[in-house]
């Protein structure tokens, strides 16, 4: 039997993201060790009963030591305080990583606390679901899915090995890997999935507030298009806020094009302009068809589909 | 063997939702003729191929002859002329309804030009996918769907007893019936409907037009919430620019508020005002909790739902 692709592996938080990857990183025999650090008693309380690890500990330094793989899995915005907590007592050429969905704040709060004597290369999966928590994670997340890596300029080839063996570990779970830098990462995830998000999340706002409709005529008549995007609006408050609060300029910049966009469209409804209505909806028409005949549409979406007890 | 519901059905346009509508009355035997008419020559020979209808005709006139039940599933701008072609031609008692997904201008529409010895009773069935066209339909799209009807005010018996038949119909269909008046039900799919139709097309071309993020790029990181956008832009572009243009004033009154509220949540981003965003999406996110709990979700949308060759 081949040795696993890592000695330890330490997840610090056991959300939906971090209990996927340690359900996956146990099928699939990727670490000697599994163990998971979490703050909250609760989530421990839940990794356990779920067996997620091979031990479970409320103490990050103590998590963390030891490991050849240390992945961050808690908010964007709690990245830093996790670092701090776990720098000074990480193994000297440790891989550490993260999931979170901004990579420009996130590389920056990482790289500030971590030790000159490892190797940060921060990551981001784009997978998951709009339910929270140990219980709604699973093993076949990632597959099929991009993890997208954003490692630091180098040319050190230990460095470049490190990054080697962290897209094996993805690729492994069944995620496909892609590397380009965080900047970019963080426009192109500003308009593919934090845009979607804040929209939906206002969209579920207005309709909650409009007079003469009730909560419950909305979701009656929700099949309509409306229930797309109230599943969209369930995702973890915590995460998302944390999301809009460090990917700030991106998403203002991407949010004023589709401002501007959207008040073309409304002075055209205003004036009855009929043509220019179905020529945009004929071109997004066909840009979904160019998705489908790419083969890089899935036949179903992971929103939606519940793991948990949610 | 009870006799069906209808002696002979004539379903004019014969797309998605009047395929479906073909296929169900039959499955269900709930009328003892099928017709269908269509302007288009194609879609009468995939209807034909298809064995949609008992006879399937080009001529309006000639397919609402001796109909009980005539179902006008044209577009939404296309139903006035559709009925000036079989205005003449309608049997007396027979019943009129549509399937438009806009009921203020349609009922104006369909009365205008209905003689006055039928009954006209609007409907709208909340149903559908995002394809188009006779190989789209299917005869399980109405099960478990909600189908309004909006029945002009009348104390005639005739007309009561009209209304109950049309109800029996969808009842036959597997759909849920709820009466309501034009008016509101153009508010509540403003909301439910039409506007986040409006935000999937105005995102999807923003989208399209960021310099700096190529289509391809969209495309392929799109799990992360884009993908479910690209769904909803994807439906017909005929039918949803008559909506817009036919339901103007409730479209933009929901869009201005919708516009406020952005504006708004923009504004908290720019400032990092993370309470105001947690305290919104942990909003939302109890909306969609209600939902579940009131058993109004269904497992899964027709949303991409694929039953045709597109």
């Amino acid at each position: 039997m081949a040795a696993p692709l890592f000695e330890r592996l330490t997840i610090i938080g056991c959300g939906l993201i971090g209990s996927s990857i340690a359900r996956a990183a146990r099928r699939h025999g990727l670490a000697g060790e599994i163990i998971v650090a979490d703050l909250s008693k609760q989530v421990r309380e839940r990794a356990a009963a779920l067996n997620l690890a091979d031990r479970i500990t409320a103490d990050i330094a103590e998590g963390v030591a030891g490991a050849d793989l240390v992945i961050f899995a808690v908010p964007v915005l709690a990245m830093e305080a996790a670092m701090i907590a776990a720098a000074a007592h990480l193994r000297p050429g440790a891989i550490i990583t993260d999931v979170g969905s901004v990579k420009g704040s996130v590389t920056d709060a990482l790289t500030a606390a971590a030790p000159s004597d490892v190797f940060v290369i921060p990551g981001h999966p784009i997978a998951g679901t709009e339910h929270s928590g140990p219980d709604a994670g699973f093993a076949e997340l990632f597959e099929g899915r991009w993890t997208i890596l954003t490692p630091l300029v180098s040319d050190d080839p230990d460095h470049a090995e490190a990054l080697a063996r962290l897209t094996a570990f993805w690729l492994a779970l069944g995620a496909q890997v892609e590397v380009m830098d965080a900047a970019h990462h963080d426009l192109v995830l500003a308009v593919t999935s934090h845009l979607p998000h804040l929209i939906a999340y206002n969209i579920v706002g207005t309709a909650a507030d409009l007079e003469g409709v009730t909560e419950g005529e909305v979701m009656k008549y929700a099949a309509g298009g409306f229930r797309d995007f109230t599943r969209i609006a369930a995702s973890d408050p915590t995460m998302w806020r944390d999301i809009f609060v460090a990917n700030r300029e991106a998403v203002l910049e991407v949010l004023g094009r589709f401002t501007e966009d959207l008040q073309a469209l409304q002075r055209a409804i205003r004036w009855g302009e009929a043509d220019r209505l179905h020529s945009l909806f004929t071109r997004t028409r066909e840009i979904r068809r160019g998705v489908i005949d790419l083969g890089q549409d899935s036949p179903e979406s992971n929103f939606g589909r519940d793991r948990g007890r949610h």
